[in-house]
């Protein structure tokens, strides 16, 4: 059952059941709910099964909700991931993972508003599949790389171009982690409901226009790859999270180009998952 | 006076008073020690005097410390940021700061050990001064920059030539963030103790010998200017650290190349904060 996180009567955020738009907290179906730092280990088998769970638990979602992953000590994003973007970026096919990074205070989560900053004139959508880690490790071997995911769930690499690109040293970071720009969720699921994530589609929505729409198919480089060259480099932890790249379609590949503008309405839809929207501001 | 971790007698790691290569646990000064969390938010002013400390509170410093900066929420490096290296590194001087980032699984402390990954045949040395923030803020203006500042530590942005440079998307990320990749240490001295950090003597030892020796006079761009430039992008918190740059001199840019090989023994000396030591293996 996929899970979402929501804040709690006390305010403080809580993890609970998510399904068909209603929510289920733990608390209300476990002895003791996992904090946020068990949770990932714990996989699906510790939790209770949501089918026996009574209909009065359940309520409707907030509007808003918390990212479902709070805080990742690590947002790891692959870039040019699929040949068709690589393809309109103007930039070659890579021969290895393009990796780069955003810092967890761009973490927002479903509802949230993307803020869009005043010295930035070309922000720019991206759809994708983000893996969530589960399990600890470091040089994981590809065969071993899928018992590493908890799950998944969408996320949104809010890309200002002009900060991305065209800056001494040539580094993304910048416009890539201002804050908001890491939408998460609505929710996580685990490998057991999306047990085959190699054929999964992803769609940006942008005002209700389908403006990108692709599968996980056209990765040049697939979740066990990925994972398995990320640990020669880093011990990966629970919690920590993969943007995995995003298909062709985004705003600065038109002509002329599209950028995001105040109000605009980004909904993030990967099959099997749900649909991650957020409105800029 | 400045702070340093280390293993509590609980196993768990506490802080501790650092000065003359011995230290006093915070918990035998004061009747609740600050946790990691609440440290750099409390400032100088929160803690006892470590004058009037009795002198049976001091014991020698473990030949290891912790990192006295846990998992920061951001490990943010300023590349090229003294003319001298740009120019060393036959890279244009920047018209404004590079930023690029480490992952907190790269902290390590003073005395732990160096890994050379396998994957890597050029890994080289980059002594820093390192800003610990003290305070939250976004937009923060080059004015109030100074007030969101803790203190300061020693840092070495170790550094994987041959992932940093010539890999197909040019982010630096891989070559920079390996475990082990950012010690720092041996202790946080606060802006108390280091009032103007404008000219602050910064060296590289490799193995007794002095490879890297500047100022930080020579910094492109100032402490508050990075500041400010960072908080346009992200909210900067409680802990999070920023590498400053590092000086001309290190071992890419000779000729011949000289890069770290096992053994070797790496000394990050910073005046008026202390030596930090790690050895490769």
């Amino acid at each position: 059952m996929p899970l979402c996180r929501i804040p709690g009567p006390d305010g403080r955020p809580e993890y609970a059941f998510y399904h068909s738009g209603k929510v289920c907290p733990l608390r209300l179906v476990m002895d003791t709910a996992p904090s946020e730092a068990e949770l990932f280990g714990l996989r699906a088998s510790g939790l209770p099964d949501p089918d026996t769970v009574a209909a009065e638990h359940w309520s409707p979602a907030p509007e808003v909700l918390l990212p479902p992953v709070p805080t990742p000590e690590k947002v790891i994003c692959i870039g040019l991931n699929y040949r068709d973007h690589a393809i309109e970026t103007n930039s070659p096919i890579p021969s290895e993972p393009v990796v780069f990074s955003k810092f967890s205070t761009a973490v927002i989560g479903h509802g949230q508003a993307i803020q869009l900053p005043s010295i930035s004139q070309k922000v720019d959508y991206e759809a994708e599949l983000v893996v969530v880690i589960g399990r600890e490790g470091r040089d994981i071997p590809v065969a071993d790389a899928m018992q590493h995911v908890y799950g998944y769930t969408c996320g949104h690499d809010v890309s200002a171009r002009d900060w991305q690109k065209g800056r001494p040293g040539g580094q993304w970071l910048l416009g890539k982690t201002f804050d908001t720009f890491a939408p998460l969720g609505p929710c996580v699921v685990t490998t057991e409901e999306l047990p085959d994530p190699s054929n999964v589609r992803v769609q940006m929505e942008l005002n209700g226009e389908v403006v990108q729409d692709s599968t996980t198919a056209q990765l040049i480089f697939d979740i066990p790859t990925t994972i398995a060259h990320l640990s020669k480099f880093v011990t990966l932890k629970p919690g920590d999270v993969i943007f995995t790249g995003t298909p062709p379609g985004v705003g600065d590949a038109k002509d002329p180009p599209v950028y995001l503008r105040p109000g605009d309405r980004c909904s993030v839809i990967v099959d099997g998952i749900g649909t991650l929207t957020n409105t800029c501001q």
